[in-house]
């Protein structure tokens, strides 16, 4: 038999490989696979379903890591997803693979992080699975929200023209990161020092509690916006705006300079010599909102100040751009999920 | 901090532990921790929602489990949960970590048997996660279902004197592991023998590809039983029957000589030096409907060949309990998960 590595497909590719064939059989099934939410219609309200597994010492390294701020991070993802749909997360479902290294405090220390998150975004924790496991910690969290007809927000309707915008700033988990791998490796090597990471906190915040944007899902709607697409920004901005032109059969230019970063994140990165801009575009992790509104909503959305707008939609023949600072043009790169890198 | 290993809570100690601080905040959740399903209200039909995680290692052993089957399996165990509240599964949720050691045309295999399942049981697959892992292979699938106003059966609600009755026969997937593990440590030692499987594909069917109850579900409806109390036995019956007597708060004598036992089953105990009833009661993995009926419907469930009265309920203070061939009563013991064994 042959044997392809999966490596030679990416994760995108080999997701759309053993996806392609699935077909729809329920009316209820409104849309499945292929965004960030599955949509589901039973009767009145849509249903949104979203799952992520999260593996030790691939997504998470408890060495610096609390396992409480992991619990909160786990679920904190999934809800991201709903709200990148312009839905309301109600309910999760955890399942937990454990093993004999962690105690019942440990568990409850995870719990405690995922009930925090779930209380403070209105969300209930509905059922779940636990089993011990051989080597590792394993989260896996499905939620479900609700949507409301012809509201939900996909994304493959951008249009030619729109605008796009980001909430927040960029960069700052991925340079969080950064920051802790550098102290683990310090940790390592000596005992008697301590870790450096006095005003540094917001990075760190970003990286290990980071939070889902229902505010701006919420003044979206005070302000009658409905965004012609949304995506929720996990795997990078390069990435993600490549899924939005992809899928919407269109085009875009992004401006470097109207890229929204926060200071820390831009010291950190001199102090790293590492590239900005890369950072921002491809660190990921940032689990802002990534959407696309028509031009004429120019003068509402500009004076939002949690949103940036960073560029705009074009025919899908000029492909997908970064305009840098000093006017030159280059083909956006995503930067994936790495099979076991 | 204190340390309490988690063996000594066992797995519903761990979670009755972890969940009974969880109180509901939506309207929308019906019944969340605590049965086969979490019950979610989307206006006009209810919502059902219910998890497994498996990890290999575990819960599965790749040396006589072949991946397709896995894939399907994985399925089954899900949809079994859905059709135990007597609803339909409508839509799941398929995460998958991958080690290196698996390759795209495996990842096929575990696919093509889950969506062979999704086939055969008129379920779509919605959504997921794919990520690499370390170590091994885990597949945590999320099913939601659809279950009538007034037809959900929950596990908490048998009554005083409804006759116990169970789907097909018990104890052949616990019997077939044992004849795979058997013949795995035979090959072990040997290079030049075959496995020694003539005669014995019905147990190996029951633990390799086993099927969920879509049609006792259906029967019942036919013919206008509605259980007062139902759950699918995954851990066996003792552990089964012990959960709707707990939440239901009542007692129960199941007879051990009304215990449905395949005759392939039986023969294998005997090879074994087994005993019959102790891998009826507690093998698990049966994926059989056990459920309650009142009294009065002993005349029609009496005549469905595919389902057996093997007790009845009593008051709570007769205990649980289990009627030998010769008349004596012991109490029945659960065999529930133990962490890491």
């Amino acid at each position: 038999m042959a044997r392809t590595e999966i490596a030679t497909l990416g994760e995108f590719g080999l997701i759309e490989h053993l996806t392609k064939q699935i077909s729809i059989k329920n009316s209820s099934t409104k849309k499945g696979i292929g965004d960030d939410c599955a949509v589901l219609d039973y009767s009145g309200k849509k249903t949104l379903v979203t799952t992520d597994l999260l593996l030790e010492g691939i997504h998470f390294d408890l060495t610096y890591m609390p396992l409480k701020h992991l619990g909160y991070k786990s679920a904190i993802v999934n809800f991201s997803d709903v709200y990148a749909m312009n839905g309301q997360p109600k309910q999760i479902t955890v399942s937990l693979g454990i093993s004999k290294r962690f105690s019942v405090e440990d568990i409850e220390e995870i719990y405690s992080g995922i009930q925090l998150a779930c209380d403070k975004y209105g969300v209930d924790l509905v059922g779940g699975d636990t089993t011990s496991s051989l080597t590792g910690l394993m989260i896996s969290i499905t939620c479900i929200g609700e949507g409301e007809e012809g509201k939900i927000v996909y994304r493959n309707t951008a249009k030619n023209t729109d605008l796009i915008c980001v909430s927040g700033d960029l960069g700052a988990a991925y340079m969080g990161l950064q920051l802790l791998e550098r102290e683990k490796c310090v940790l390592a090597t000596s005992s008697d020092v301590q870790p450096d990471f006095a005003g540094k906190e917001y990075i760190l915040e970003r990286q290990l509690k980071p939070e889902a944007r229902k505010d701006i899902i919420e003044i979206l709607a005070k302000k009658n916006i409905l965004p012609t697409s949304m995506i929720d920004i996990s795997d990078g901005l390069s990435s993600e705006i490549m899924h939005i032109c992809k899928e919407s059969n269109v085009g875009c230019r992004i401006y470097e300079d109207k890229l929204p970063i926060d200071y820390v994140t831009a010291s950190m990165a001199e102090e790293f010599n590492m590239n900005l801009a890369t950072a921002a575009l491809n660190g990921g992790e940032d689990y802002e909102l990534l959407f696309t509104v028509p031009l004429d909503q120019y003068e509402t959305v500009s004076k939002i100040p949690e949103i940036r707008i960073i560029g705009h939609i074009t025919e899908p023949k000029f492909g997908t751009l970064l305009v840098t600072r000093d006017g030159q043009e280059f083909t956006l790169k995503a930067q994936g999920w790495v099979h076991c890198k």
